[in-house]
This record gives C-alpha cells, sequence and structure tokens, in this order.
C-alpha cells in the first residue's frame, strides 16, 4: 500500500484558462513534490470572498485530518491586508486576511491565527498582484512538510470576519432567513437549517415564502415533486433550499444571493 | 519507483464551480488517501445520461487494469431508482441504475451487478439528493481498498438500460446513422463504424449526407481537407464523423443529437 | 515520506466536457501508474498556437526539474507536421511543431530536438486527428519512465517558430510594445519588461498609451489605484499589464492582442 500523501487543496477566482492556477500547483510541488493537490473550484465569481467562504464551508470538512486548504479570493492583494494561516483542530487554512475564513472562524476549533511575515519562505522577487504564488503556495508546501508555524510569522488576534447571515426566528410560527447560494442547477440555498426549523416542525407542515412566489411541502428528493412545483427540502450542505425539478428555480422566482425568505409554519 | 496507486475516476453534470465535487473527492480521501482520482468531465449537460454513457464509452477503456469509474448524472436521486455498482472484466462502474452504463453492458464482459444496499459503507445521514458523496464515492473509496463485493449489497440481473443507437444497412450500398455527439470543436460523430462501412468500401467512394449537407469525401485528417468543405473522416474513438476544417461543422449544418445521417457507397 | 513521483503537465485546447482530456491521461496511466499529471489549461482557444505558447511561458518554469510538459494545440494534426520532443536545460517538452515552443527556444538552453518517428511508442493503430492521445501521451509516459530519447526518434535542427514579438525602443523615452495576452480579469499583458523600462525609468515618471486611452502612472499592486484610473504595473509573469481596478481594463479600452502599446518616458 503506498504512503499517504499529505492534501493541499485549493479554492481561487482564477478560472481555469489562465497560467495562474498552473503556476501554483509549480510552486508547491517545487517544495514538496510528494503533495496530492486537490482542486476545490477556481471558478469563484471574481472578487467574491462570500461566495468562497460559502464553497469552503460545505467541501473543506470532507477532507481528511491534517488537509491544508489554500484560498485565494483577494482584491486587495498588495495592499496592507494581511497573509494569514489559521490553524484549526483538524485542518489549516492559509489566504488573505479579508473575511474569506469567517465560517471557519465560527465554526470550527480555532487554536491559533499566524500573519505570515518571513519573506525567507515566500517565492521571491514578491509581486504585488499574485501572492497566491508567492506567499501562499510556498507557505502550504512548507506547512505540508511539518514546518513550525513560529518559523512563518507572528500570532494575531483580530482577523478580518464579516457577519455570517443568520437567520431570525419571528415568532414561534415564523422565521426569516435569506438566500446564501444559487448552484449549478439554480437551485436557491438559504441560510436555514434544522437548528430553526426542526423536523417535528416540517411535519406539521410548513410552507417557504420567496418573493412572490411559495412552496407548498418540505419535500425529501427532487423526484417526489410534482411537474412545475416549486418544493424545499434540506439540500445537502445541511440548509433549507428551494428547487424545481430539473428547471432553474433561482432564475423562475426570480432568486439572488441576499434576497429574504420566510418559513410559515403550520 | 514509488507504488502504483488505484485510480478513481469521475464523471457528472456537476459542473466545477460548487463545492459538489471537492465533497466527492474529500469522502473518497477520508476513506483512502492513497488513490489517485481522475476528472473525466462534470460538464455533462444537466441530467443528460445519453451524454455521460458516450463520454465514459470513449474514455473509461484508456484506463489501466482495474480503474473504478464513478458516475453521477443521476435525475432520479433519491427516488426508487438504484445505487449500483457493476464489475466487468477490466474496470469497476459505481453510479446509479439509470441506464448510464448501458454501452457497459453492450461492449464489455460484465461479471456481476451488485445493487448497493449495505448502509454501514454508506456516508450518514445519507441526503436524499446527493448520493455521490453518500453512496457512490464511499463506494468506490472501498472498492479502491479492496473491500468484497457481497460487503455492500446484492446481486441483481434487470438493471436499466436504453437502446443504445445502432446504425441501419438499408442496402449493399447504403448505410443509415444517427448523429450521437457533437464535439467542442463542432465535429459531428456518428454512430457509423468501420463495421458497417470496411475501409475497401471507403476506398470506392462514399457520400455522406445530413439534412439539406453532403460530403465529397472520407478524409483520413483533418488538413486533407478544401477550405470550407464539409467532409467526413474516422475519429479517435472509431465513429464516423463530420467536419469541416477549423469550423464548427455542427452550427453550419444545424445537425444536433438523434439527427439522420445517410451514407450512400460508390 | 512519499517518493517523488514524475510530474507530466497538460496544456490543450480540448476544453474539460469532451473524452480527450481523460483519453490522455488514461494512456499516461496505462504506460506509468507512477506518474503526477497536472493541467495547465485546456481551454486555450481552439487553435490558437501564440495563446497555448504564452501559457506555456508564464507556468512551465515553475515546475520542479525534470518535469515533463506536454502541449496539444494543433491544426495540422495529421499532415505532415512533425511530432517533436525537446529536451531543455530543466525541462522535456513533447507535441506539435508548429512553433507553440516559440518561446522556449528563445528563452531555455535547449540540448537536443528529436522528431518522434518511432512507432512502436505509439498507441496503434494511429488515429490522424487525435496525436495527443496517439502519439504526445504515449511519448510522455515513456520519458517519465526515463526512456532513452535515441529509441523515439531523429535529431532535427529546424524546427518551426514563429516570431515571438519584441518591443522597439523607438528613443531615449519612447519605447513601442504590443499586447500578448488578455487575462481573467480583463488586465491587459503587454510584451514590455523591466529590461525596456527599468525601475529608474519608472521613477522618473511614465506613461502608457493604448489606443484613445492613457495612464498616468505605473503602480505596484491593485488597490493602490483610484475609483475607474487606468494603470499600469508590472504582472506575475514579469510583464507591463495595464488595469482598472475590478474593472475589466480590456473591454474599457477595447483592447486585443496585437494592439500597440506606448510607454512615453518622463
Amino acid at each position: 500500500m503506498p504512503d499517504k500523501r499529505p492534501i493541499i487543496t485549493l479554492t481561487t477566482d482564477f478560472g481555469e484558462a489562465d497560467y495562474l492556477v498552473a503556476a501554483i500547483k509549480g510552486v508547491i510541488y517545487s517544495i514538496n513534490q510528494s503533495v496530492e493537490i486537490v482542486d476545490i473550484t477556481h471558478q469563484i465569481p471574481a472578487h467574491d470572498i462570500y461566495e468562497a467562504a460559502f464553497t469552503l464551508m460545505c467541501s473543506a470538512g470532507e477532507f481528511p485530518r491534517n488537509t491544508i486548504h489554500l484560498v485565494c479570493v483577494d482584491p486587495g492583494v498588495g495592499s496592507t491586508r494581511r497573509p494569514i494561516m489559521v490553524m484549526a483542530d483538524e485542518h489549516q487554512f492559509v489566504g488573505p486576511d479579508n473575511g474569506v475564513f469567517s465560517y471557519v472562524y465560527q465554526r470550527q476549533e480555532v487554536h491559533r491565527i499566524v500573519h505570515l511575515t518571513e519573506q525567507h519562505y515566500f517565492r521571491l522577487p514578491l509581486s504585488g498582484t499574485f501572492h497566491a504564488r508567492d506567499i501562499f503556495a510556498p507557505t502550504a508546501g512548507y506547512l505540508s512538510k511539518l514546518i513550525e508555524w513560529r518559523m512563518l510569522g507572528e500570532e494575531i488576534a483580530d482577523p478580518v470576519r464579516f457577519n455570517t447571515p443568520t437567520p431570525t426566528i419571528v415568532s414561534g410560527r415564523q422565521i426569516r432567513g435569506s438566500v446564501i447560494h444559487i448552484d449549478r442547477f439554480g437551485n436557491i440555498v438559504t441560510n436555514i437549517t434544522r437548528e430553526e426549523l426542526p423536523d417535528e416542525r416540517v411535519q406539521l407542515g410548513a410552507r417557504v415564502r420567496i418573493g412572490k412566489h411559495a412552496t407548498e411541502r418540505v419535500l425529501t428528493h427532487y423526484a417526489e415533486a410534482a411537474g412545475d412545483e416549486l418544493f424545499a427540502y434540506f439540500g445537502s450542505a445541511g440548509f433549507l433550499e428551494l428547487a424545481v425539478n430539473r428547471q432553474p428555480a433561482a432564475r423562475i422566482v426570480e432568486a439572488r444571493r441576499g434576497l429574504e425568505v420566510e418559513v410559515i409554519c403550520g
């Protein structure tokens, strides 16, 4: 049986058409040729740190212990925003200090956040526009070789974080949430989880209102739905989602991120 | 020389923008960190099991013995459609029982088809919408660790299959086939092979009619063709294809999958 | 610590939707299952050897010594254009002899160029349309197993190369260059480097004119720029670039590859 190789994942807004992602991989392999590099996605919309944070939240947790997650959606590259590394209970994260790790701070046990300052471990000369290649990639490479964190920079206590939108329980019968993601099939992901809307509630009947539209039922899988029915279900990331079977619900109900969603329990 | 690592390929309609593919990979690596995961494609048009079956037919066979092919184009996810595993002579296949393995059944020696029923090997709690992560990925992971098939479920004899379209030999001089794929360059792939149209026939002269257009010649490579000429050739997957050099033939002749094609031999 | 595995990179215009890339990978793994395959990109515009050459120039150099770079943007596939292998100081390159390696010839120490003629090492039967699978992939696979070059073909001295566009120093104060690439963010990459425009010059003030537009400043990173300002900076590939912060500069100034750019020093 071959040895386990350390895993480094990549989440960026670089697309796959350019040389950028390949340059990052080349730098990592040049430091540690025995690493496994896994693309989470490079199709985060340009500069969209919220989408990057969401994507990371839904996928990072599936990876084995000690995986290193490199994230680079970095509109402030080269400015005073800090390059950081986040050491959490199971995984490590490397990227810009711009809020992209907000869900990590919220949901994981974080042991230490390190401001990456040691130029010795950068790819030099340091460019002002491509820290993914010049700082984050080498940091991930050295982490995969188990470098001691003290070598890389200084601990900080004030990372940038954005408010991760939380649903409001308006009354015993009413929950107000919002759209946090539209997926490839046009399904609408809200920020409402089973914590706000437990199964007992669902079984008593629950309707979800979005804009001028509303669902009648919370189902368990797509094929249960009638032809053009807009329906709700708990999706694979644990959030309440809205869909139309084999059709892009987001286009039909004109949903976009941030739109309000309301659950009325029966 | 490093050891051989088992290979798992992925063919889905998930796209690369979302967290879905990464979640699958994370689950596989969590079961077997020594596996090599290869993306065949994640750009199958949403719910298009015919395209998935075609893509798999043209690429799976190139992989080494014992490769495991995970396929997930799965409009019926969560319904009564069965999750299955197909054990063929050289490779194993994991995915939904919805016809996506029709070409495998037609072209390979299949030893056994197993309905995956053992929840012990699923990622739990089982979602109703993402069996690729919760059933197919763990199954592929355990297969790569050489688990015994009896642990995973029960043998079945009645898998779903669609009719793989076959050309008709109308007369000694006439073959009727159909378009089965349009590739990225706009080349038109038909279901006619050298079996129906052997080289001796081609050398006597053969014309191919599609809609209101027709080719005059069967060539061996693109650069042989005159400027705007529509021409035929046997493509790399073994099928008769129609193309215009450096132009999208499918758009020019308004071809789509299912369109009839006729070969008239000289 | 696991062993180092040889790296093979892929740069093509095949896209990721079709079976083509997977077929190449399958062939490579069938020859050497211990190799690491890295996608540089498969989104080179169809038949665009200039873009492929540029992408290779910006990324290949980041990879470790002995990496093998397979490139296939190959409009002349099947014609008399030769399949070749280029042995340079640090890396090896495999692909069509159509100019795609022009920057390699210009910037690297090339020891030997080999015309690949030995059918014994091809995937047979050789198709007329898919040499990436039938010639380049097996060649890369055997190279990763350290095959002696003499087994594969014959040395040649006259590879095809295109003129890599070079800036002109018109006078002590004026440099004339051109656009060589537009990246995913709409940033405009020119062929002007620090060699033509050294930092001393930049510090004295330099304006860049493109079409009817002009920059006032050369900055070091994006966030320095004012709202809608068109500005210049040396990008991560070492070339002078033009951008507007978080907007697609190329669309705003209507830039395309080949457009003239002029630098006026203060």
